[in-house]
């Protein structure tokens, strides 16, 4: 079985309890996607609780979708929870740079506990690089060659592994680039597709301690089953409802033999 | 009619306002789900209206999916509210056990007004009976039978009605226990069916004084429009769309005719 | 090219970026519209950066659906900011009239800023006009034609664009009636339809600044990617599905061929 097969086989059985404290418009989107491949979802934010939650829980998800000042407190009590018990902890910047609260916030974060895995678009991985203030919403607007550079200082930096997510999805850690490059440009008309890749990225550092392969296995999964869901859909709405289909469907054969990587 | 009919039927006549105090997650599904079948959600949690909404509903929905601080609050207060107007009132404790914070809240819910109806998996109706530590966050990790005993302890000592959901589903009055055995493997695989089920309880509360039988045909509703909808769906994704479309085209005949039950 | 299809083609060239303060139900959908019609949109409601947000936005969208404290004084900073930007606003009274504090805190909005645009359904509309207190929830529970008097009253007011939501749109600035008359009955039976239509004249705010055409083409958009969806859909799930699928396909063309209006 190829290393990504492994991944997804592990999901199955032993289904992590993934603990999301995520952003309101994609909360229902990722706790679908992870029912469907296999993992248990856990949405909990309240700061009386997320410490219980991150300890019984097989990884942390942090997604700063939708920031107020009660959940970066949550956030912060998590990350801290997590450096603590060791649980692998993976970061989405959401809008990283289009305010300077998020910034902050972003910082702060990273601060309390290094991230195992970072994954954003181009231009959140750059402003998070750079702490430029370019970011257009919550889209990317700088082409994803670009970010690569950015993207290995970070991981190079916190000692951990960046994704830049995109056409192609570049997996960074150290010197080692991989690549995912089954990439739809209909995922890109659905919203928090990208939060759906990082909760994904949860659920495969939930079953594999090597952060590269867990990331790389969870862009795998996302690029594969969204070219499955692809093929039977009319548009945005039928594409999301073929993924959570295809997450449910798809068995590790079909995502060794569908993957198009360099790995 | 059956009686399971007659509750659907005046649904559909009544149009029953239900208010939901729900978790992010599955808010938008609950809302979905009640307008599908004929009902009218309210979905309000201010401190500062929520008395007033609880005053204009039919029924109550308390779902503790999503905590925090002022929600708590919010839902103590439509509690309270609902004791004072007699409004039926459905209590949903979502991952009680999972953490000592969600044990408190769910007590001091119960203690603000006594539920009508519960309904929980067997984890979470163990948890409350038992104030067990054991629940494995939102899902179910105990067989459905084994509760039936803690379900007919809590419905004795709240002279209310427990459901117990699962592939077969429990309700549990004194010692009156009816089944509804339609449950499909398939409802475990998309966030917020259990929470879409509580919020059938409220709908067929806002119409039927029985809470055993709203209880049991809220339960037949689910059931029957799960499996209509199971016939059509090729995985989770494309369930849940079905699903809303079998609640929208679920006649009382169909339901009295397809209800797999002890009743 | 009709005045409709010009401001669609505007939105598909210019992907306008449309800052949505909204309600938790409906957030994923809207979002969902926007990107599939060619918008970008972005959800945001920390205090600390929805000024920052609304100076990069190209119109703001206010919806009262899901209150509390903290996101009323997010919505009032961000009105306050956007009348200082001069940033298009469309405003939604989600349920208003149904609760006292419901009734304050849309008449603190529509003072912190006069809305370009606003959008309700009739009896919100009549709520705002007469500040009576007979709204059911958040259905509409009088006759459209009853309330364009009071609409029109309002418009006159404050000098803006007011859209009374049904089964035929009325869209009224002044003494001007326009009306959109590709009402789908379904669209009553899914959450959020109303609060995306708001959503979707945020888009056309974005790109046209007579309110009252973007008002009537955002209407127009609804209104027939409503018809091409029902074409396709056995009931609200599948209209749901079909309605994105729709947003995606339509062109300036068929939207000019399609509308049934008396513009």
């Amino acid at each position: 079985m190829s290393s990504f097969a492994t991944v997804l086989n592990q999901i199955r059985t032993k289904s992590p309890l993934v603990h999301n404290i995520t952003n309101y418009v994609v909360m229902n989107n990722t706790a679908n996607a992870l029912l469907a491949v296999g993992a248990s979802p856990v949405m909990a934010h309240a700061i009386e609780e997320v410490e219980d939650i991150v300890t019984i829980s097989s990884s942390l998800v942090i997604n700063m979708g939708t920031l107020s000042e009660k959940w970066v407190e949550s956030m912060l009590l998590a990350a801290e929870q997590a450096k603590k018990t060791n649980t692998p902890f993976v970061f989405d910047p959401v809008g990283v740079g289009a305010s300077t609260y998020r910034t902050e916030v972003a910082q702060m974060i990273m601060k309390a506990a290094t991230p195992n895995v970072i994954r954003g678009n181009a231009s959140e991985i750059m402003a998070l690089a750079k702490l430029t203030n370019s970011t257009k919403g919550v889209d990317s607007t700088m082409d994803t060659q670009d970010a690569i550079e950015g993207a290995t200082l970070l991981a190079k930096k916190y000692n951990n592994t960046v994704i830049i997510s995109g056409e192609t999805d570049f997996i960074i850690t150290g010197d080692t680039v991989s690549k995912i490059e089954n990439g739809n440009p209909m995922m890109a008309k659905i919203t928090g597709m990208g939060c759906t890749a990082t909760a994904m990225v949860g659920a495969c550092l939930g079953v594999e301690e090597n952060a590269h392969l867990a990331a790389t296995a969870a862009m795998a999964i996302m690029g594969v089953a969204g070219d499955m869901a692809n093929e039977k859909s009319a548009g945005p709405g039928s594409f999301q409802m073929n993924f959570y289909d295809s997450l449910y469907h798809i068995t590790p054969d079909m995502l060794a033999s569908k993957v198009k990587t360099n790995v």
